[in-house]
Parts: structure tokens; C-alpha cells; sequence
């Protein structure tokens, strides 16, 4: 499937879908939120580099400049006062004339340059994804807990995934953490907050990115009146291709 | 010297001084102008790669947290409506409440891995500078051209010049441009429009690199009501190892 396929045909979680192509995270704010948010981007690049934030109203996209960001996002999520109140695949009725949109790298632009240097990919329909105790530097009246998503490599791998994802800070980068769950508070790596439960073999390792689903967390702890996101890894298909974002 | 005693100390140009620590450009612009001015640096991460931003009015950065933005950097430039007004040695008389200070990534900062990777540095007290012709992509009110620095470097070192900023992309990262300066609109390298003229060797190569004197080139371009920028060349001198910024 190509992006445009994507974008129109798909109402299901995006990993592995288009590859080649980078993924983004979506979260778009009322413009008197806008530039906490992007202070918040700023201060917090690990999980939210910034792609592209669109002018008020306006439901386009560099990144895209044919799709319509209120309804070529598989799944979208409504948010009042951080309350999450709706789960649509058709943002339309929702979207104001003063939203501003975020589009924030997404982990799943690594994955093919993961495979292709050997770290094999242990998850299914969709990575597994964790709130952690780790506080996220706040900006203005944002703040909130940094959201990571899983993947098991194996033990001689992590050095790679490490180095190889690294190479790519425009989509998290490398690992925020390698290891016991517990050094980011995570209590049951078998019952994640978001996405599926991880897939593991012997000998495998728990790598930790962080997550463009951060700003949920932020939203949920800062309770802004309104939102729309993305539903977590159901993401926005751009036409940009992953090489645009590597460093090699 | 370290970086505390050039910011106590020197009113002169920055280059060389402090060595191995990140040198930054300065953009204080009044609370209004802060999402236009933030919105500018993400659209043009290639001069304005933004390592810090403050809260209004506080003149603290967390780049060096024991220095005063309004007094620690060596030379001023003060404008109003896009003119330049003054360039004291002292912002203080100027600041304002609600004014936000961006620091801006500086090329100093890979100088000292260029040198490591043995291509020498031709420029003496302050690194040539040109507005170009090439525009940046513009951010609600904020528009104007690209400026650049420029170093001429030995024919046979120009990829590793590339190689080596280009894994430093908080600082400007990459060239922008190698060769031909009418490539980008520079009709006289010896008049630059700021520092001074260059200094080649025979067989050198002009390479030109998107530099943090940008936004002042978009202060007279977009001609915002007041702003307080670093005078060209005269950096403020931060407490972060220049390696904080390589990806190495």
C-alpha cells in the first residue's frame, strides 16, 4: 500500500504499513495552547521532535500536502478538559477554525532501519507502550509524564538498535532506556497502557524509546479544554520517505 | 578562559574563546512575537536549531544557569520596527517582562571537531557572514532571507567538513552550500554583510554553512516592534561541552 492507501482505506493500528514512508503522531490544540505546546516539543525532543506544526484552521500538511488531517488519520481521539470523550475515524465534525496541528515523529520510522541492520522486530499489530515515572520538563501550563514504547532485541543486538535508531533524532533517536522496567517505573511489562503486550525470546533485552503518545500523557495531567490526537499507534501516513529523517 | 570568565570579561568577538563549550546566538522578542518567533526556528532548523528557550521576563537559561542573559553576552544589538537602535555592552537598561530570549545554535560550537579532524580554520577574529538570497519558510508574521557563515576549506577536506558538522545538527549541522557563492545570490566574498573577510589558501573550496544571525536578518525583514539580539560574532558563552551536541 502506498501513503494515500493508507490514509484512506485504514482504520486499524499503521506499523509495517507504507514501508518506507515516515509515520507521525498527530495532536492538534486550540491556538491560545499552541505555543506551550511547541515550547513543550521543544523542551522535551526526545518524545516529541516536531515534523511540522500547520497555521490555525488550516488541516494541511507539508508533510502530506494532499491529505486532510481531520480524516486521514485511522483513528482519532477527542479530548475535554483531559478527559478522553471520543474515539472517531472521522474528525471532522470535531475540528475549530483555531486548531493548530502537531505532527510529531513517530518510532515506527526507525523499524525499517532496524530490520535492515539485523535487529529483528518481535511485536505484532502494535507496540507496546508505557507511561513511566520519568517527568517531561513542563512548558507554561503543560505537564506530564514521558510515554516510551517497547521492543525485546536481543542481548547482541542493543548496541545496534541503540547506534542505528541514534542516527535518526528526528523520530525519537536512540533508546531513553535499556533494561529493568523498574528504572522507569514500569511495574507489568505484560500489561502495557496503550498497544499490545510485547513478544519476547530467550535472551532477549527490554529497549525503551520514547513515545510521540507523550503529549496524551500530558494532556491527561494538564487537562487543556479541548484536543484531538491520533489513537495510539494508529498513525498519520505522510509521503515522506523514512531516508529523509536518517543522518547516514 | 572558561566560559564564566568570557562572559564576565570580554566585550570582543567570541570565536576561539572558551574552548569545548557550546557558544550560542541570542533572540529576545516580546511575549507576542514568541510562537511566531519558536514557529520560525522549527520551520528552519538549519539556522535556527533552538537549544534553549526562557520563560518571560526571566533572564536565566538553563544553559548556563549562574549567567544573566541581559549582561553575559559581550556585545548588544537593540531594534525596534527592524531598525538597529543601539549595541551596548549592557542589555539591562532594555529588557523587558515580557520579553523571551531564544538561544540559537552556533557554528563555533564545531569548529573545535573540525580542527580535531584535521581541516584547519582559516578565519581569524570573527567568521565571515552574508545574507543570501535564498528565503526561509515564513512563520505567521516572521519572514526573510537565509544568512550563512562561511568557511574556505582545502579541496580535498570538504567531505570531511560535511561529514563532521553534519553530526552536529543542533549547532547548523551540515553545509548549506559548497562552491560557487552566486549559488546563493553572494556577489562579493570579500564585502561580507557581517564579521570579516575571509582568508583563503590556494586550492580552498568556499563552503558556506546556515547560520544563527538569521533571525536578524528577519528582524529587518518583518520589522517586529522591539527585540534584543547578540551582536554578530559576539556569542554568549554557555556551560554545555560542545560534545552535549555531537551525535557521535
Amino acid at each position: 500500500m502506498r501513503p494515500a492507501d493508507v490514509r484512506q482505506r485504514v482504520t486499524g493500528p499503521t506499523a509495517g504499513l507504507a514501508p518506507g514512508y515516515t509515520q507521525a503522531n498527530l495532536i492538534a490544540v486550540p491556538t491560545d495552547w499552541a505555543y506551550d505546546m511547541l515550547l513543550f516539543a521543544q523542551r522535551n525532543p526526545k518524545p516529541c521532535p516536531v515534523l511540522d506544526v500547520t497555521d490555525p484552521g488550516n488541516p494541511v500538511t507539508v508533510l502530506a500536502p494532499d491529505a486532510d488531517l481531520r480524516t486521514d488519520v485511522p483513528r482519532y481521539r477527542v479530548w475535554r478538559e483531559g478527559v478522553l470523550t471520543d474515539t472517531p475515524i472521522d474528525a471532522t465534525p470535531y475540528w475549530r477554525d483555531d486548531l493548530v496541528a502537531f505532527l510529531i515523529g513517530c518510532s515506527f520510522t526507525f523499524e525499517a532501519a532496524l530490520v535492515a541492520a539485523g535487529v529483528p522486530l518481535r511485536h505484532g499489530r502494535n507496540v507496546p507502550m508505557y507511561v513511566t515515572d520519568r517527568e517531561c520538563r513542563p512548558a507554561g501550563r503543560l505537564h506530564g509524564p514521558m510515554v516510551v514504547s517497547l521492543r525485546m532485541v536481543p542481548a547482541a543486538m542493543v548496541d545496534t538498535a541503540v547506534r542505528v535508531s541514534g542516527l535518526m533524532p528526528a523520530v525519537h533517536g536512540a533508546p531513553v532506556h535499556v533494561g529493568d522496567p523498574a528504572g522507569l517505573g514500569i511495574t507489568d511489562l505484560g500489561a502495557p497502557d496503550f498497544g499490545d503486550p510485547p513478544v519476547a525470546a530467550d535472551g532477549d533485552v527490554p529497549v525503551f524509546w520514547a513515545c510521540g503518545v507523550t503529549p496524551q500523557a500530558v494532556l491527561m495531567a494538564s487537562k487543556p479544554p479541548f484536543a484531538i490526537t491520533h489513537a495510539p499507534g494508529h498513525m498519520f501516513v505522510t509521503d515522506v520517505p523514512d531516508s529523509e529523517y536518517r543522518m547516514t
